[in-house]
């Protein structure tokens, strides 16, 4: 018989699929130039060049029985290489390749990351605000996820309920810095407290707590942000990555899990998510899309549109005194919302063609998240809108 | 902590990639071209001009932000569409992009068809010989792999034995037709016993009994042989596929799952996979492979090598008088060891360059497996150190 838990899942509808359906819709009455459609985080900026070039000469001047063969389960040696090569350089670590294992983008990662530190039944600590696929990534793993209420100050970390929650059934802490939705950094003191903190309750337990950084924003950083590399303030640390931001790659599915070297058990991790791709049907991810991106680690895509937009809309919005902790990186912005129910608050938005989500899925009531991977022109056009919007509704 | 689970994996080394290594390491020795390495399953012909062409042209001339864009979860729907085409017109069904979904190779294909259709505990059925990696795929998903002895006679199905083991725990029962090691295909007559079987059972029962079938040999058939669309004979069927053996292309991960439009909630099974990716982390395959591959569906590699090689080995192998059904399809044949222990004979072959697999992996004492997916000539090459293993160490 089939299995009633996924068959009930098909019943919750995803708010910010609805939005951009929405969206979508709207666009065919009204011309979809007119829709500001702020719902989805697709990157705005196409693929370096390099990249296609690359792919390219793969197809055109190798051969296609060594290029399409299988991939070893962890990944092809020399790009596993390759990318701790590029970690080592670029953040002071000590990565080798036996600390790489290529996966199909972040969501791959945090499944097998999360598979190799829990049990079923064990916790996972995340912090609002945060991604709402975490609780299907986190749950159907048959581990548990506890989120710690946000600091709605300035989204960093709140201390003190982390402290609470983290009792001795959390096996892994899971973050997301650069952060979906809030667009904030976690700062280096923030990281630092959480790996005291962690470091103090893993010996008052008796067993490691591992940290899961799930870090697909890592490269789009704003001007003047610190941000720390999570994996060096503390060991027992496995970082997720993706490119699908950074490489504006997101169909194509390619990332990585990075085992800190100094992490308990390093020597087996990497290997053990191999073993635990047996299980998910993973196995490995498409051997020209690892060569491929193994040739642009060091490059992304022209990010610099994603700042441009953040400031034209926080100056804007800000003006209009609609509350705002400025983003740090990432295309997202988390403004508060002008009334207590956003879902209310991003209903009126509909009426001035402001497609907005509302925080209530990121673990947060009262405020909206803005994707602004977008055109710029399009962003300074919604300007008028977002005026009129909180004119009308809101004075 | 890591879970000791998975690290107890590490600690079972693949016979296979055993014998693999040791011929790479003797073919250091002596060179490559003089080990007869009939241990990998291993495409031996280049993918088909046609999508190489298509992939250069899809990066060349589409928009990179569209073309490497996310897919949905379940797959693109114009590529779903296509697969369901091509399925209609060559086996006369009457699937739809809602029965089509798309997963990185048979393994994620099988990983989701099962999780669709098993609770953790109940019983998943397989007959032997069967492929050692369905252990791991079945048994990480919560489910028990049961293993139905072989019919050593002609490696069609042991009904008996099969009729025995159908309790009321099994939810599913797992088939590999054209058959990885045997190289059999079940006969029609086969496939309609087994759907009888599983027919009369799931009324005795009340509950259904799904028939997921793992078919990525199913394009290499050989001449005359009886190779019916598994589907067709039972409603409850999920229809597993990879483009690995076809195209040549198992690096780039890339198949699906073909729901029987007549099977029981058919209109759920497809979207719960695409509920169950979010917690495997496989989430959908890469978005150009997807489209690259929905231009070649009717197209396979130059598959003949493969009976060729086949003919050639079955000439000579039953001429020094080693038993052996003849196989109707893959790149792989089973003949019957020349001792009781295969693993003694196997390691007796390699003296003579011969590299084999013991068939003790596939559920089956005293046979051997050989995968001649490798070139013509080197096949014609080894019958020399067949005749002199044979003749010196068996006469």
């Amino acid at each position: 018989m089939i299995v009633q838990k996924y068959k009930d899942m098909l019943n919750v509808k995803s708010v910010i699929r609805q939005l951009s359906e929405f969206a979508t819709a709207r666009g065919e009455q009204i011309g979809y130039e007119n829709v500001f459609d702020f719902s989805l985080g697709n990157p705005s900026v196409p693929v370096p060049r390099k990249f296609t070039d690359a792919m390219v000469d793969l197809l055109q001047n190798h051969d296609p029985m060594e290029l399409h063969g299988y991939s070893q389960s962890l990944g092809i040696p020399a790009v596993r290489k390759k990318v701790a090569g590029s970690l080592n350089k670029r953040f002071g670590m000590n990565y080798t390749e036996n600390h790489i294992f290529m996966t199909t983008g972040a969501a791959g990662a945090i499944a097998h990351a999360v598979r190799c530190v829990t049990q079923p039944g064990d916790e996972v600590i995340t912090f609002a605000p945060y991604f709402p696929e975490y609780q299907p990534y986190i749950n159907l793993t048959g581990a548990v996820l506890k989120v710690v209420p946000a600091n709605v100050e300035d989204f960093q970390i709140n201390v003190d309920a982390f402290e609470k929650m983290l009792t001795d059934k959390v096996m892994a802490v899971l973050i997301n810095t650069p952060n979906n939705p809030s667009g904030i950094v976690y700062t280096t003191e923030t990281i630092q407290k959480l790996a005291d903190i962690m470091t103090a309750k893993s010996k008052e337990y008796g067993h490691d707590i591992f940290l899961i950084s799930d870090e697909p924003y890592r490269e789009i950083i704003f001007e003047g942000t610190d941000a720390p590399y999570v994996s060096r303030f503390y060991s027992n640390t496995l970082s997720c990555y993706s490119f699908s931001k950074s490489l504006s790659l997101p169909g194509e599915r390619i990332g990585y899990v990075a085992v800190n070297p100094e992490c308990t058990d390093a020597e087996y991790i990497t290997n053990m998510c191999g073993q635990i791709s047996r299980g998910t049907g993973h196995n490995c991810p498409p051997s020209i899309i690892q060569l491929a991106v193994a040739e642009v680690l060091d490059l992304t895509a022209d990010l610099s549109v994603y700042e441009t937009n953040m400031n034209i809309l926080y100056k804007e919005l800000t003006s209009l005194g609609v509350e705002c902790v400025k983003p740090g990186g990432t295309f997202y912005m988390f403004p508060k919302a002008l009334e207590e129910d956003a879902i209310a608050f991003c209903e009126k938005a509909k009426k001035y063609d402001l497609i907005l989500v509302p925080s209530d899925s990121f673990g947060v009531p009262g405020y909206f998240r803005i994707a602004y991977c977008i055109d710029t022109e399009k962003v300074e056009r919604s300007l008028e809108a977002f005026r009129k919007f909180v004119k009308t509704e809101y004075r």
